[in-house]
C-alpha cells in the first residue's frame, strides 16, 4: 500500500479524473476528509453540510435529483497551495425543477492529502 | 464612451491585465463595485471589508507593507457564470512580518459588468 500522502496538485487530479469518470460519490468516499465541509452561496436554499457523512448524503441527494443528463464537464483545475479551483458545468433535467444549465466555480481545500472543505460560487 | 456591459470574462480579463502591470489599486477603483465585499479566510486577523471604501482602504493598507517585492503573478482566470477565479502568487519582504512567500486562489463575482465581491482561499 502506498501511503505517501498526496499533494494538493494529485489531489485535485484525482477528484477531476474521477469525476470525469461519472465517479463523483466514490471521489468524495476516496478524498475527503472526516471533517470536510461544505458550502453553497448565501443564496442558495441548500444549508451548510458538515462532516464526511453529511457531505456524501448531500452528494448522494443531489445524484438522485437528476433524471436526465444533456451535458456536463469537470474543467481542469489550477492549483494554489492548500487548494484548488476548477469550473464545472452541468446540463441536465433535475427532479421538480425541469432543465437546468449551470457552469460554476468550485474551490477545495487540502489537508494532509483529503479534501477539508468544498465551496460553489454560482 | 462605451457602455456596454463587460461579460465576466471580459472583467477577468481586464482585472489580470492592470495586475499584471502593477496596477492593483487602479484595478479595484475602476472594476469594483459600490457594494463590493472582500473575505479573507476564517484564520485571517483581517476581518472582512464590506464597500468598495472600505476594500479599497484595505487594498491600499495592503500595498503600503509591501517593503520588497521580489516575485510575484496573476494567472490566467477560469471563469464560469457570474464568477472567476485565479491563482496570485506573491514573495515580498512585508512590514513586520519579513519574508512571505504567498499562493492562493482568488475568487470573484461579477455582476452588471462590475465585481461584487472577491474571496481568497490560503
Amino acid at each position: 500500500m502506498n501511503t505517501k500522502t498526496m499533494s494538493t496538485q494529485e489531489v485535485a487530479n484525482r477528484l477531476v479524473e474521477l469525476c470525469r469518470k461519472g465517479q463523483v460519490l466514490e471521489s468524495q468516499q476516496e478524498l475527503f476528509a472526516e471533517n470536510v465541509t461544505s458550502h453553497e452561496p448565501a443564496h442558495s436554499p441548500t444549508p451548510a453540510a458538515i462532516g464526511k457523512e453529511a457531505v456524501l448524503a448531500k452528494g448522494k441527494h443531489f445524484a438522485s435529483l437528476i433524471e436526465k443528463r444533456y451535458s456536463g464537464s469537470f474543467e481542469d483545475p489550477i492549483v494554489a497551495g492548500n487548494y484548488f479551483s476548477f469550473v464545472c458545468k452541468l446540463d441536465a433535467d433535475l427532479k421538480g425543477m425541469g432543465r437546468v444549465v449551470w457552469d460554476e466555480i468550485c474551490v477545495f481545500g487540502v489537508k494532509d492529502g483529503k479534501i477539508t472543505s468544498e465551496q460553489f460560487f454560482y
